[in-house]
């Protein structure tokens, strides 16, 4: 595991997922003022390039550079807003589920082990 | 915009990433060991549950309880190593890209300014 390439490919997805979360912001504030723009904006982003914030991004900015920039401008804000809580967060997160898997899987194990008390539970793998 | 909305929708969407890399980590380390294993895990990730890491490591318990501990332990170290520099990362990641973008613009414009200089240039958003 190289842990620079999986922080720099993490930063990648959450920057383009900021950039999702940026479009739905401005989409809302749109569709109050501008439903018209809503509308052509929802098109333009129902296509699969917002997989990618940047590639999604150099197309907005060729078809309506004034709601490219306000996007951007959305992001970083939004960025701005999460960045303090975000890594406890996802440790809390991931150490949570993770024991609530381990849990679930033991009392699954424990009321297998009633019924049939002989049954080898080793795991064929490795 | 509901700022704990969407810090909770990035925390499952990093959370979910997290559990693919671990994935990839585990893949990495069976090819090596246990290639027949690595071929069944391959194929069994392989499945469009990948896209949710909870849901992904539900299937693989019932399966094969072992590898999916394994995977949840890889997950929880990945953001053990990563959490520290991430805020930073992706702060840095977006106004950088947003520099970029806004820069390259100015470029693209200047260039049509200077060979059509009585272009209109005002976005006909809102």
């Amino acid at each position: 595991m190289d842990r620079k390439k999986v922080a720099k490919a993490t930063t990648k997805v959450i920057s383009s997922y900021l950039t999702y979360q940026a479009v739905q912001t401005v989409l809302e504030q749109l569709t109050e003022t501008n439903p018209p723009l809503a509308l052509w904006l929802r098109s333009f982003s129902g296509r699969s390039i917002l997989q990618d914030g940047e590639v999604y991004l150099l197309a907005l900015l060729v078809e309506n550079q004034e709601l490219a920039f306000r996007i951007m401008t959305v992001r970083e804000y939004l960025i701005e807003e999460i960045m303090e809580d975000l890594p406890e967060m996802v440790f809390h997160e991931i150490k949570l589920k993770n024991s609530q898997h381990r849990k679930q899987q033991l009392e699954k194990l424990s009321q297998l082990s009633v019924t049939e008390p002989r049954l080898n539970f080793e795991s064929s793998s490795e």
